[in-house]
């Protein structure tokens, strides 16, 4: 049977692919992606053909890297960060059987463990991994989500926190979590993870309110015990008690 | 300043480990972490010096990593995984002043995304991820976690279903998610992820509750629009409405 592989590339640096997904995209005949993350490995990998659609594209994208697996071709889709993670594994699935192809998911490094490898160690423990971006999810769900997290007392990760339409989300998901949280919890971002311009940096949740996050920023949100030391964002696991 | 990497080394096999983290490996003096850890990368690295201390002395580990760094040899501390999720990044993070070491983490691929790869994508969207070990976490917020995610309709990821002393934790787990969700929710298991003996397999909710789940599985509840297609646990994204 003919067969597509779905891949997580990581952040985008060559050091953040796995063993796995260099040798699939080294075996491959085509690679299909969305434009940006096709042009971060394009160097990677020079010799390779590419074919990028733009953002919103999905669809029509994973029936691209479809029709061209079901043709014979050994085509390897790829996703930023993971492959199943807000990623396209699931929309692959779902339109697979129309093509009678097997899918193969090499995961990835998803933003939630490469922005916190750049802060320190803040999803430590239990955490929720939450998008603000309500293209796919009514905005209600999501603040119910990000409200029952808070409640919990768990880590947060934000994902897509910003766009143009919706500056002030992350605002509105920081005051929902200030009704059961402390204005002072210890919260951080990650912009540009793996690629140029790189950078984190730690502040507390009340000026996290006031931060304005681009689509390139990661947003953690601590829990009641995460702390700041020596600048990086460290939520214990509890091992001090031994 | 003296250096120690705390580097996620993936699931356990050689293709997902992340280029970085091979590197880091491949260039260490001494490779420090829990047994079954550096067992399962000692063939890939086998000129290296291992130092492997049992489970449950995560701290002693820590310092042993921390001395030899602070005495000069390029340690890299293993965790498997993610060196952030449930790894050793925090407690390192704490103890590193107190050796005047710095510490560089590398992020790997964490078991919520190399299991979801096995299973199809059980969380292609927001999820919650929550350890079931009550060693350094109260049961109480334990399962406070596990029904708010679940009254916010988002996928749970449990890591440490069971052990021997707790072995209705996850019974426990799925009576409380049935709270808010259906028993016929789409749920799976991974088992052995990366390793000898790999499996996965798909269930309803109520099928889980009655599953006996060791420590070598990850647990995947699904939300309520998870679906089971050709036998793989899928999330929908939503594109499908494009």
């Amino acid at each position: 049977m003919k067969k597509l592989i779905v891949a997580g590339i990581g952040a985008g640096s060559y050091d953040g692919l796995t063993v796995g997904a260099v040798k699939a995209l080294e075996g491959a005949d085509l690679i299909v992606g969305y434009t940006v993350y096709c042009d971060l490995i394009k160097p990677y990998f020079p010799d390779k053909e590419f074919i990028s659609t733009p953002m919103m594209r999905e669809i029509e994208r994973c029936r691209i890297a479809l029709e061209h697996a079901a043709s014979g071709k050994l085509t390897v889709m790829i996703c930023s960060g993971d492959a199943g993670i807000y990623g396209m594994a699931s929309p692959v699935l779902e339109l697979a059987a129309e093509y009678e192809v097997e899918v193969e998911i090499i995961p990835g490094v998803t933003a939630a463990a490469s922005g916190a490898a750049l802060l320190g160690s803040p999803i430590t423990a239990d955490f929720s991994v939450i998008s603000l971006s309500d293209l796919l999810t009514p905005m209600e769900k999501i603040e119910k989500r990000i409200e029952c997290a808070a409640m919990a007392d768990q880590c947060i990760v934000i994902y897509n926190p910003s766009s143009r339409k919706r500056a002030d989300h992350l605002k509105k998901a920081c005051e929902i979590v200030m009704k059961h949280q402390s204005p002072q919890t210890v919260c951080g971002v990650a912009r540009n993870i793996g690629r140029d311009g790189e950078s984190c940096s730690v502040m507390t949740l009340a000026e996290l309110a006031e931060y304005q996050a681009d689509m390139f920023t990661t947003v953690f949100i601590g829990n009641s015990s995460t702390k700041e030391i020596n600048g990086k964002m460290v939520t214990p696991r509890g091992y001090r008690n031994e």
